[in-house]
């Protein structure tokens, strides 16, 4: 595909107008204001259109669609225990097939092509993923408490069998991490098991650190130390490392975050939502750490609306550390980008850049909410409105345009997730 | 025209399935689930849609548009004598009428009917909205620090002209309030002229209020008193009252506020974004006072994306006040619905309701985003893009439809608001 005389944003984040992208077989081919020498089978006409690098949602939970609006207004500890334990009790192997299809619907829509996602039910996720030719880091969370042997878990061995058989499958499309859930869940065994085992086969690591004060202080009381300080000495950060939250980190634990390279996953909107807090990207930012941004699940946000997610990151900010200049739009996009592909270990995407994998999103600019243009960056990150996207491709496929599905059946993506949801609740 | 078969949020917010509601002469004259025996001259299908109350936008500064995303990322002050008061040093009749144009259609767009606007230029904010059959109330804000009489300064004459000109004109369409633009702006004898004036003239008041921490405190400092109590004490809250912001008032404020039936209208986003607080809404709201919900204007906010306000407005609070609980989708829609209706002094509008006039939004509430449906008002505070909007209805009159504009000339708007917005700069 060609696309042409459209506004791009370029690998340096400058705005370049009446440009010309050419993909073929998966990359971005040409870039240039000319039209190329070379013929492609189709072409795009950009104008009042902007072409830009796609999203990458380093945290979330995609089989949760299903509990999306389930349990509102309620305390965290409540709305765990009353209604997201019961539901997920229940899930299967076929909701959690249709809850996941269900995101990636909803991620296309909104520009996502990459979750990294911690859940069970692996082989579902998996199938899902691959069958509306999205992408995804996906992981087998593991929960441990007490002294039995964590290779003997059924979470483990799942955690194995599906690295082996699914890392790296599809020319990367998935890529399979390992995961420690949290402090709060696990144990230091658990913890070496799955730091041992990730370490081994080259994975990287995804782990929940610091989302509330309470799991923060708590695990201060248990090992006397932070949750950061906790993983760094068992060496679960020795593994390339996404930690989602870091709400509550504290002043040493930015420096071990940075020594170890660890990607910072923020989620503002959930941490909002559910009165977590808010994490000090400023200050990760000022650290050189690399920020990428997370919905975490619909249940707690509730949508994969990545503008929403893009602006919450940058306005969360500034209030609450007081100051209108923190978290410029460039940081702020960068963050949803290029930062949100390294964490995930994708090294050529992220970037609208010859020969970089052709992860694209193209946007309407021409709404009035997008009008007059002052800089094309702030609009994008505090005017955009998430049904701008007008078209999502993965690896140079199409996947959703003008608000058609192309990779998937919509209509029984939808149905489908209704009748899972509907079987759980009439078993609760 | 009948809408059929659609879902409905009724007057006492209780949703109800494959509903009819018919709309005769600019009000809302059928609701119920049969077909009406009266024939309308059109019908509309509602199978996956919802049919609500539009939104009241309590408090905006509708001619800014054109400096949407201009001066980012700066303290509050430098923002202000650098970006702000330069650009609209050089505003003319022409642009505020195409910069309101602007934001008529964006609100339209966005399911806002009707804005409570401060701002100066008012007979061409008047001409913009009527020529868009939109509705606002409008006020001249009064700014005025010496000791020569207010009744003297061109814009208290303005204000009394277009008062006297516009108050209610076209069926209501436009009111026009009184405004002090604030305490920091102003002294106590233009805010008695302007209060006199608006009590012998049945008028409503519009006033910023501690928006700021710097504000609030200083007023104490000049005046040993809040600026709640200052307007309090000086008779001005004894008109029908819009207060915006309310970020930093204290105790006692909270019971003035109550006493004087003062509405508040909350600016979440612009708020955040400033880095100027949070206003204490579920203390607001406890103590049964009429909260409201306001973009404030694009150049700080920097959409009218009002789903994405609602949002912010209920999340905000969760997380300042340490409480998942707080605010709750009930509550925040009724405060961007008829909580704003009646801050504007609109007795007839705001529900869905038989009698009432049709001030109404359709939404599409089948895309993916908004599944599956545990509670749809949750969907729609926590899950809805503002884009879901898919007809936006005033008085009876669609004005915005699937994407179209039906009451404007949408590319001349974009064209003039950019024609204004370069002519400015280039004189900058």
């Amino acid at each position: 595909m060609l696309f042409q005389n459209i506004t791009i944003i370029d690998e340096d984040f400058n705005i370049r107008e009446n440009m010309f992208v050419g993909v073929s077989e998966g990359r971005i081919d040409y870039i240039g204001d000319t039209m190329p020498a070379k013929t492609y089978s189709s072409k795009y006409e950009g104008k009042g259109r902007l072409l830009m690098a796609a999203f990458y949602n380093s945290h979330g939970h995609s089989p949760m669609s299903l509990m999306r609006g389930y349990g509102e207004n309620m305390a965290l500890q409540d709305w765990l225990t009353k209604r997201i334990f019961p539901f997920e009790d229940k899930l299967d192997s076929n909701a959690v097939y249709w809850g996941t299809m269900l995101s990636m619907a909803e991620s296309m829509s909104f520009g996502i092509v990459s979750t990294s996602d911690m859940y069970y039910f692996t082989d579902d996720m998996v199938r899902a993923v691959l069958d509306s030719k999205m992408k995804a880091n996906l992981s087998r969370a593991i929960v441990h408490f007490d002294e039995s042997d964590p290779n003997k878990l059924p979470s483990v061995i799942e955690m194995k069998r599906t690295f082996e058989i699914y890392h790296n499958i599809e020319d990367e499309k998935i890529k399979m991490d390992v995961s420690i859930h949290g402090e709060y869940t696990s144990n230091p065994l658990a913890v070496s098991v799955v730091t041992d085992y990730g370490k081994s086969v080259g994975a990287n690591m995804h782990i929940h650190i610091s989302e509330t004060k309470t799991e923060h202080e708590e695990c201060k009381l248990r090992h006397g130390k932070t949750p950061v300080k906790y993983f760094y000495d068992l060496g679960a950060l020795d593994l390339p490392t996404t930690a989602a939250h870091c709400v509550w980190v504290e002043d040493a634990d930015f420096d071990m975050i940075k020594e170890k390279g660890v990607t910072v996953a923020s989620n503002p909107m959930s941490n909002l939502k559910l009165a977590s807090g808010v994490c000090n990207v400023p200050k990760l930012l000022s650290k050189g750490i690399n920020v990428a941004i997370g919905t975490d699940s619909v249940a707690s946000n509730n949508s994969l609306n990545f503008f929403e997610e893009i602006k919450t990151f940058a306005v969360a900010s500034k209030m609450y550390f007081n100051d209108p200049t923190a978290v410029t739009p460039l940081e702020a996009l960068k963050a949803a980008t290029i930062n949100g592909a390294k964490g995930q270990g994708r090294k050529d995407t992220g970037l609208v850049k010859e020969g970089f994998r052709a992860d694209l999103i193209v946007l309407d600019i021409d709404k009035p909410h997008m009008i007059p243009v002052h800089n094309i960056l702030n609009n994008l990150v505090y005017s955009a409105d998430g049904r701008d996207v007008v078209m999502t491709m993965v690896d140079g496929k199409v996947v959703y345009k003008d608000g058609e599905f192309l990779t998937l059946d919509i209509e029984r993506v939808k149905a489908e997730a209704k009748l899972c949801t509907d079987k759980i609740l009439s078993m609760l």
